[in-house]
Parts: structure tokens; sequence; C-alpha cells
């Protein structure tokens, strides 16, 4: 590849990001000290928005400055395995974490390190390339190197992440206001693609410059919660965080501030039917914890995925994204041989114990069944717009799950 | 009154205790800020125990003491109109937080405020007497006096509990371990039943000193989580907590370390149907905020209260505590004239669509319905050895709650 | 004796003290933290002293309150065996350090250790009675016994201070806005004297309750600084600070705060020629030092004492206090069988070569010599009003000391 | 100028200099908040001194780092108009201090501000250029920044030193382990002199790369303390500390560390003699303040020089530095016209009443005067050896000063 866009948008993406679906992301750093409001705190306080301003007077000693929540970042409760557990309960098997640069240009304060808005280390868990250390070490969080110094806590930070996890996604700049011709961002991914160790399985997102998101990457973010709502001729991913409103950790937050399992499942069929990937953040305390409802939402997740995951991984967007007579129905297709089998996400569990699809066109053969149920197949009937399937009274603890229902249609009449 | 028990004993519970059924327990004090474990932090750690020594040598400096802690206790995040909030929406009316003494007697460690670990102020969200402020004062934990230093701060304070909040029981000294001689608790009680302000409505527990737990004092709490399965004489108490295992925040808690709603219910029934009051607790952080895990699970605690609050709420133990059939169904009951209305709750979901019932014997009037439900009542049969309840297959989306289902069983044969 | 004032009143002073002249006073508390103008840094903030509130408000969070200073009371650089040595070296033979008081009546602010004004442990370097450690343990500043919790450092602290100081100055309450009946005072005393182990040696002062102070106690301190100017009935006691302003470290010092050589030896002739004792008062670090600008001016003290001690350990008022014709001349004198000697401190250098002693009358073997002068005795002539000393001009390097020459008179005419 | 040293090294030297002879050095940064044994605290931590590895050990929690003794360079005493007011009552009239520089090449460290051991900036007090502002942000210690982030604070800071500070000396890299051509050192140099605006008046040291020191720059340190006793060919300068042992604040400097008076005159008068200046360093607290005793040396030195200073500023080495019979006899010159007046400054007041100076040969209009001394002129006799000066008894408070007496010699034979 030559450091030309013409010539880096020829690369085809690795084939395991499109059949992974689900990633985690996280933000930490500094700003997870003060962890008030928004991960952008150094920034709104700068600014003079005045319930950061507020906030650091009424908490802080005059000159306090943002290098001083520093030395608080201790990640003394940081347990990599906890995280790695976590996140594969999730069913999520890719991994970003936000970087951290030295501030060198004068740019961004007083000097200091600042945590930047980055997904920069993508790592996935069944791929076994051997982490570069210093790769690692030089995008960890500004607190994590100070951890690391002592040599026995070192060793347990990478032992314990090399043990699971490989870098897929490397640092990219993230800075959508600067040309990436500042960046070098080109000459960077010609590397990267040419004869970097992991050209063959990385994958980058669109963040490169002014001008690049949306255009440029193997994966285009676009925006954040990006969630078109139809299929993108281009790989995307919805890169979206279980707080509403922030992805460093928020000490504001309250329950209703996080997204339940329903939100969950539903930005899922929405993204996945429409090509997308979901990436899902969760922002960690100062020492190093997620937050019982995060690791809940997750596991809620997750034990979903348990049930569902043939709709998600690996599928392929459908000839429909969604259904044309019922709202919150969204497909998903899984193709064997000549065989495709779809998926129909019912958002809501149906109101009544007839659910009428409109694009789905059965055959004699269709079979409809509901993931995770253990009772007999859905009884069906074609009618002039489709097809009728008969909702059965399944008692409580016989359903396979909370939210988000699957219905399995085989032998569709295509 | 006269100070000895043999007279003491003869006061009446109020009657506002046994109707209230549900309360709110807080463990906030200077161990919320190491937050390691347990709220006997400081015991532990002087105690030798090898995880605390080994959490303060590898996070504090040496010479670093448990008073050294308390500047940290800072409550920045602590809004008393979003806990009563919270503990409203969870259905509790009366209210307990734990009292901090300065020690004076040496016994304590060097001379430090320390917490001590007692319910002293219960408060009943709908009486309307007076707070009287220096109480409140001297038995808030240690950081809240700092806090409250400047006027404005310790107007709010004062003020939004005030508005809402009376207190009802007083501090005691929850000192198990020395007579209560020493601590002159019976002049104490004899006041307090005469002469004080709340004497017509002050409720205290049973912990007065060597001896008195289980014997004295208007509720018996016994020991923490005390649940005894079947009907007591004496009005009691199960005082538990949320987090399995510490009753202050605890950092290195999980999602599995909290109890589920599932869990709660059963504690609920199980306390309820013989004569108890549950206390749940929570335990704030040291800036002030409750973890949305708590307010997740005293919302839906409370949102189960909504649709089966009748049960609950002023009821009374029925002659039969649990069924004598089907395992984990209990009773509670209600009297209104010389009708009594029986609740059975189904800790799980009938498996089959048969339930059997052998502690209800029907009436050709009886009737049974589910609580939340707006489908018909549910049929039944007499049989030999009690009745048998058809379990019809509810819709998931008609079902009334997702755990702990109530049957209304009317007009049974006494 | 009885606990009545008439009773104590009566007890005699124990010699070793009037011997002693010089001790040293140590005020060490949670205010050596902030240092900030005065030890009654609390008092003077809560009053809303502007100096006080603006030095809080620009350099400490908002709602930080005095005991969060306490943490900071570390005392890592403490070293006894220094601070001895500089305390020997002065030429000091006793010592008192300020105590601290759990605050348990709730007037003397939010319930924390508070550092009170108040002289409690004296200490002589040369009686040899055990300590009675509990009572050192429990009056000491709140940050040693923070210090003192690990094994090691309680030892050292004991054992270095055990090995050559043995209280002799017991705790007073220096409380003079509350009625020693109030403290019960006179029981107390009454104890000390009939039978506590230090009653033979054990010295108190006069700060035991409104209308003692210059009343009652083995000796008077009547207030800081006193320094009366003429001879009293009473043992008395000038407390005086080397600080001009603070007892506590105080970090707006500067050079000119401090009091100069010149300065001490004026106030040392003063105290001394009037019958008191002078307890020279420096302010350590909460880290434990002392600045070298105290310890320069002990260690001059200290240089002077060693020329001129004869002068003043042990020594009596004369019968002339100060001289009559030439200012800034104080007299001291010796016994030895039935033979005076006088000591005449001339504060400066006389500007002329002939000096004018109107309070002494010489005899025909009266010798004048300057202590600490390897030369000759100087030549007098006796005049109508006492006697002319010839002043000879001594080279630069022959001069014993810098400040406060004495002249010794023996066989002066009585 | 070309950016060659043979180019670079025929610059001469501005004249200012020369003629000043006394200057103040701060070091002031990071490293003033331990404040433990030397500035160069970071370095012997990292390479595992022990009693630094302990002080760490003892006194910080596992994990600190020095990039978290940031937040504590709080410098709220600091009072320029009070530093400013010391350094010239001292009779310094330039000054130089500490530079800190971001790192960015990894060899300093976890990627933190570290003060480098770096004269930066000479001020001159009476040269009115204008301050770069830009150039002093850039080069003050790291909490200074953090300090003068408040836009009221940069005011005042800046304003304070502007009224009375100047740039004459600029930033160097004080970096003698690296090539000069890695620095651009020869580039900088050149457009120092050529273009910049301060090329008139600037002087630069030696300390621009490995080999550069005592061979290049306007003047020599070659190393601390340099003092070599013998006349040099090019301008050098002793660069010392008041504290025999540590460039930035120590909190173990105890009395003796401290250089007393005598020890200045002496290296002033050994320094002086030989052509060289004498730059004494001072070692701020991280709060700002100059401690008393470096205030006490300050002040002590410059009464010294209000006496003295003829000896001193604007002055010339002598055809002897020391004299050839009476050691501790130091001379200095002075030209106006034709004539020359000679100082012979005696570290020591003469033992014997007859001083011999071998290197001094009187005519008959030799004139001997006491600088400062208001009395008579000193008697002298020719001898074979040079000449023989009568020292009188001069009484106590007639002596002009403390130490370093300066005889001042005129029309001696040349």
């Amino acid at each position: 590849y030559e450091p030309k866009w013409s010539s880096l948008d020829t690369r085809p993406l690795p084939k395991w990001y499109d059949e992974a679906k689900v990633g985690i992301f996280i933000h930490w750093g500094v700003f997870s000290v003060p962890s008030f409001e928004t991960e952008w705190f150094w920034d709104r306080w700068q600014q003079g928005n005045k319930d950061f301003v507020k906030f650091m007077d009424e908490n802080y000693r005059p000159g306090f400055t943002y290098a001083d929540f520093a030395p608080q970042f201790t990640a003394e409760f940081y347990d990599p395995n906890q995280w790695a557990d976590i996140f594969q309960a999730a069913g999520a098997n890719h991994f970003a974490i936000t970087s951290v640069s030295s501030v060198t240009d004068g740019l961004n304060g007083p000097g200091i390190y600042i945590n930047r808005h980055t997904p920069c280390i993508e790592v996935n868990f069944s791929y076994h390339l051997l982490i570069n250390y210093n790769l690692i070490g030089s995008h960890m969080p500004a607190g994590f190197l100070v951890k690391a110094q002592t040599k026995s806590r070192k060793k347990r930070f990478v032992y314990s992440w090399r043990s699971l996890l490989y870098i897929l996604l490397l640092p990219c700049t993230s800075d959508i206001t600067t040309p990436d011709t500042y960046w070098k961002s080109k000459e960077f991914l010609a590397w990267l693609y040419n004869d970097s160790p992991v050209k063959d399985t990385i994958v980058v997102n669109d963040r490169w410059g002014i001008g690049d998101t949306c255009n440029h990457g193997d994966i285009y973010t676009c925006q954040d919660r990006y969630n078109p709502g139809v299929v993108q001729k281009h790989k995307w991913e919805n890169c979206m965080t279980l707080d509403r409103g922030s992805w460093g950790f928020n000490r504001k937050a309250t329950l209703d501030t996080y997204l339940k399992l329903t939100d969950l499942t539903t930005l899922l069929a929405e993204t996945v039917s429409c090509g997308g990937n979901l990436l899902m953040n969760v922002g960690p305390t100062h020492d190093g914890r997620i937050l019982p409802i995060f690791e809940e939402r997750l596991r809620q997740f997750g034990d979903w995925m348990k049930v569902n995951g043939e709709a998600i991984y690996g599928s392929k967007p459908w000839t429909h994204q969604n259904d044309t007579i019922t709202p919150a129905v969204w497909y998903t297709s899984q193709k064997s041989g000549s065989e495709t089998t779809v998926y129909a996400m019912l958002l809501k569990w149906p109101e009544a114990d007839v659910l009428h699809l409109g694009a789905a066109t059965p055959s004699p053969h269709t079979t409809v069944s509901l993931l995770g149920y253990h009772g007999n197949n859905f009884k069906w009937a074609k009618s002039s717009t489709g097809m009728q399937v008969q909702i059965p009274a399944i008692p409580f603890n016989k359903m396979p799950c909370d939210a988000a229902w699957v219905l399995k249609l085989t032998a569709l009449s295509s």
C-alpha cells in the first residue's frame, strides 16, 4: 500500500472484525479521578463551564490543576483478570482502551499527561499474536505507568493481559480537527498495512484527521453512537456507552443514567441488522473498579447472547433490515451453503397472540422457532402481506430471556 | 416506667412499627473511606488481619492511621433528597443510620472518632414530630459534622431531612459486651419512655448491654440477619444488608456480592410471615453516593411492593407461616372486620400448572387471585390435603412482577 | 496538704527549680501544620479573622477543617536526640511541652483534638525519677500518639526521652477562664503534693482557673512574657518565645521576627536579677524540625552561658537589681559561706573607658574581673556615688562573648 | 558571530558582569517538596540510594512517584518582593534560577516535569530591558506554571518580577554529558550574540555540552564551587551554595550545615582576588519561603559589603593575590587614573599587634586605614620583607564588622 487514500482504501477488512459484532471500549484516565459528568472534564473546566468550575471551587483548593489529579489515579483495585472475565461474559470479543499522550506541543494545557478521547488499542480475545510490550506501555493511561513502576506490578499487568489479549487495532490519533498530513497518518497506515507485525489482522477506524471520518479507514465510526438505521456500503461501528451521558466514569450518574438490557438489545439489533458492530463502552473508576451496575448490564447482555448469539455472531444483513408491518422487529441472516436462515429480533414481546411479519414470505418448508425456548415450533400461516406467527402463552419460567426475543425462520421463500 | 427491666418490658410497642414492616439502614462513616471489605475495617486492621495490613501497606504511607482517613470523608455528592427519594421508592417507611461516638475511654484505639456498628436514629417518613437538631448533630457520622460546619451546608442538611423525616428510634449503645449498668441503659430508657419528647412513638432495639439482646427492648434484633423461620412471641427485626458481606460500602464487592431481587423478596416473605420487620442496609460511599446497584435493588424492591404491598404493610402472621405441602410458599394475613384475607407468597413461579396448598382450606366462597394481574381469578379445587390452584399460562407482558408472586386467598375456611 | 489554697500555698518550692533559671518550652501540635502566624490558628480562623480566612480560602478546599490538618502532623524528621542536644547546648535544664486534650465538652470546636496553650510537662535534665509512661503518652501532641502507634517508633520515643529527661512539672489545665472548682484543681494538687510519685520534685505553675494566676501555684507566670523589672515575693517565671509573635512555628516569620542574642541576654539579665526563671519557647515544624535559626539562637545563648553561667545558675537577686547610675546594668549574686559575689551584667559594651556603678560600694579588697576574659582584673576606683571601673581596649579576638558582658565583683562593702 | 567556537570565543565579556562580583542563585523545583538531602532527589532515589529509598518507604505510599510531589509545589508563601529585598540587602546584583524542562526524550523518568540542575535566567537588578514574558513562563519551575494559572496570580508574579528584574543571562542547557551539536548550542549562541534583544548584555556560562566547560562561554564555571586560588586568564565564577551539601532546600540540614559569615567572606576574598565572581545559592522551600538562616547569612554578608564593598565591586586582581608572609590575607585593587588602591582582606583579626605584609612595598606616601573604622589611620613601618602595620586595640563597639577586615593601602610603591 502506498501512503495515499486511493491505495489505502483498497485494503480488505480483516475477516475477524465483521464476524465479531460486539466489542468493549474502556475510557480510563486522569478524568476518572474527578469522574464528574464527562471524560471531557479538563476541557469543560477550562472553558469555564459553570458546573465544572463550581465543582472545583467547592471541593478543591484554589490553584488545583488537572495535573494535580494524577497522583490519585491509583488503580489499587485494578484486576485485569476480573475485567477480562466480565468482558468475556458479555460475549465481547474485541477490546479498545483510551490512550494517553504526553503533551509536547503546548496546545493541551499546562504540559501534563492528558487522556485523549481515542480508541487506541483493540484487542481480540481469541487471536494469539505476541504483545509488543513497549506499545502497551506507551499507550496505557498515565496512572498505569506510574503504577507499573515496581517490577512485580508491571509483571502482573503484562502477564495477565498477555495471557488472553492480543492487539489488533493500533493507536490512532482520533484527531478530527487537524489535517492527517500533520500526523502523517497515511504514512503510518502504509507501514501498518505493509510491514507491521499486525499487518494481517489490524483494523483501524476512520479518525485520522479532518475529513477522514466516514470516508477512510477500515471501519467508519462517523460520530459517537452512530446508528444509521439502514445498511451501509462500508463496514461501520456503533461506538456507544452504557452511561447515557459519559464515556469516563461519572459519579453523578444515577440508575436511570445507565442503559438497561432492553436498550442494549435494541441497539444491538438495529446495529447488526444494518451491518454495524457494537462497541460498548464502560468507564472504570480511578481505583480500577468496574461498577457493579456495569458488570450487571454486561452479564445480562452476555446471558442474552448465550441464548441468541447465533443471530448475531458472523451474521450478515438480510434483504430487509426491519419489518414492513410490525415495528421493532429487526432481521439478520446466516448462510450455510445455499440455505439462508433469517432471524427476526422482536424488541418487545407481542401484545397479541398473532405476530404479523411483512418482510418474511414463507415457503411450505418454513419453520419458526424461538431461540432458547424448549417447547414446540411456533405455528404460522401465510398471509397476503407476509406471514402470521402464532405466539403461544409461555409460562414465566419457560421464557428464554427477558428482552428482545429472536424468532428463527428457516426456508423462507426468497 | 422504672429503670428496671421488669418495668420497662411492660411497655407496649408503638403501633406504627409493626405496621411499617420495611425500613432502611445506612452504614456511613470513616470506614466508608477505605471501603475495604467491611465496616469493621479499623478492628480487622488492628487485629493484624493480613488482607487489611496488606491493603494499608500497599496503598498508604507508613504511620497512616484510621484517623487520617477522616479528611477524605467529604460527602461532596451527598444529596439527601435523592436518598429520600430512593428510600421512599423502595417502599421503606423508617430509617436508621449508624452513629458515631468520640472515644473517651481509651478502648477504641488512638483516641479518635470511630463509627460504631449501631442503629441509632430511626426515622419514619410519615410522622411529623420536630427534629431535635442537637440529637441529629450528635449522632451523625463524624465527617458530617465536619461537613456541616459552614452554615449553608448545615441548613441544607437539616432542612432536607426535616422536611420529610422525623425521629422515632433513638440512640442506643449497641454495646453487647458491657453490662447495661455501665451505660445506665435502664435509666436512659426510663427517661425515654416517661419524659422524652418522643415517648409515645420511639422504638428501641435490644442492644443495651450484655445479656439484653433477644431479652429486652421494644424489638429484638438478636443477631445480624436474624431470621428464625417461625413466629416469635416478641416483635423482632431482620436487620440485613444488600451486600452479602459488608454493611459499609465495600470496593471489593462485585455483582454477585449483592443480593438480587429474588433474594430480597424471599427474605421479606420469610420475615414478615413470622412477625418480623425487614431492615435493609446500604452503604453509601465516602463522597455521599448510593451506588446504582443499590438504587436498582431498592427500586426493584419498591416496584414489587407497589404491586404486592397489601400482603405486607400492616399484615399479621397467619395461622401457618409456610405451606405444608409446597415449599417456598409463605403466608401473611390481613383482618378487616371478621374477614381474614390470606396472602400466599410464591417465591418461585410454579413449575406445573397446578399448585397444591396444604395450609389453605377453602370454603365455597373462596377466591384466588394473583396480585397485580388483570386477568381472571384463578380456578381452584378443594382437595383432601387442602386446595389445588390452577396456574394459567400468562403471557410475559401480562406478568405483574419478576419475583415472588402473591396469591390473594379470600374466605378460607378457618 | 488539703485541697484548699490556704494549705496548698504553704508548700515550699522544690529547690532545683530556683537554681535552674533557664528552661525550654515547646509548642508543637496540629497548629504546626498550617504554621500560620500563631498557634491560636483554630481560634483566629473560627473568629473570622480576615488573614486566616483568606489563607484557608486561598490554599485549601472549601469545607477543610482544623481536624483535616492532623494527618499532616507527620514528624518524620523528629529526632529527640537532636532536640535534647540543642536544648542542653542552650544551657537549659528543664523542659516543657504543650499538651493536647481530646475535647469532650463540645466547647472547643467540631469535636477534634486540639492543642491547648499549656505548659504541661516540664522535665529536668539532671534528675533521675522514672518516667510515668502513660503520663507522657496522654499528654503528648496528638500527632505523636498517631506516630507512636507502631511499636518501634513508640519505643524510640520513649527510650530517647527516658534516657535523659524526667518529669518534674506535671500537667496543668492552663485554663484561666473557668473556676478551678470545675477542674478540681485543688484536689489534684493535694494528690500531687501528698501522694504522687513526683511529690518531692514536682513544680506547678499558677494556671489552675479564674483568679489563680499570680496568686496560687509553686511559681507565678502571671501573663505571657511576664517581666516585672523588680523583685517579686513569690517565685516567678518569664515565659517567652524566640519568635516575637508566635509560640507555634510560623511560616510568615522572617529574620527580624526572631529575637537576637542581645535580646535574649537582656531578658535573661532582667529576669534572673529579679528572681525569675526564663522559659524560652521554640516552635518545631509539623515534620519535627527545629529551624536552624532557633538552633543558632539557642546555641549562641548556650555559648554565652558557658562563659557567664556562674552569674546565673543558682544565683540570687542582689540588694540592687539594676544600677542606679548606668542604665542597662543588672545584678545577681552568689553566696559562698559569708562571702557574697556580685555580678554586674552590662547589656551594652561601655561607650567610654570608665564605667560608673552606683549600686556597688567597693571595699579595699574588692576585685573586678570580666567573666571569660583571660587578661588582668580591671582597675577601679571608689567614688562618691559608688565605684568607677576602668574598661580596657580589648582586642577583638580576646573578647569573651558578643553580648552582655559580666563583671564579677568580689568583696564589695555590704 | 558564526556558530563555531573559534568565532563565538572572540566575543568580549559585557562589562557589567565583571564589575558585579556577587550574584544570587536559586534552586527551586519539585525537589523542593521532598527537600531531602539534595536537589538530585529523583536521581538518587532511582539509583536505589538507601537513604532515599528508606525515606520514601517510610513516608509515602507504595507506588508514589516523583511526579506525585508536583501538586505539593504550592508556593503559597512566595513573595517576590521579599526575595528581591533580601537579595539586594545581600549586595548581590545579578540573579539566576534553575530551569525546568518537560522531558520528551524518555531519559528522565516517567514523563514528567523535572527540574534540571541549571542556571538559566540571570537577572541584573539595575538593567532595564523588557522581560520576554514567554521566556519567563517557559523556564519557571513546574509548580509555578501550575500556580500561575489563575490570572491574578500570574499577574502578580509577572509584575513583581518585571518591576525590578530584567533578564541578562539566558537559558542554557547545563548538559555536560551530551555533545553541544545535539543541543545546537553554537547556533543558539550565534543568534544570541548577533540578533537577540539581549545581545549586548547577555552573559552565558560554559555548560553547552561535553568538553565545553572550562573551554567556551562568556564565563567559566568549570565545576561546582570552583575556586582555583590563582588568577585565571578567562573570566570565571565560583558557583557555591550556603548549604554545604545541597543546592535545593534540605530539611535534614542543621545549623552546622550552613556556611557562616566568616566562611562567606573567606570565599569572597579568595574568589574576587583571583578574578572570579561569587554566585551564592539558596534553596527556597516548596511553599516559597527563604529560611531565616539563609536570610541572616545574606544580610550579614550584605552588611559586610556595605562596609567593605569598595574592595570588591569593580575591583581587579592585584599583582599579588594573597600575602607572601601572613596567611589568610588576600588582595584586590582599584584603579583611579594612575593611582592604584590596594585592599588587603584579613580573614582573621591579627593575633599580635603588628601585621607583617610581604606583598606590599610602601612608599613614603602610603596610608593604611581600616575600612569602616572611624579612628585614625594605622601606623606602619617599612621592613626588609615588605611592611609592618600597627594594629591598635579597638574597643568592641568601634569595630566595623565581625569578619574579614579590610585594610586600604594607598600609594604603595609599585
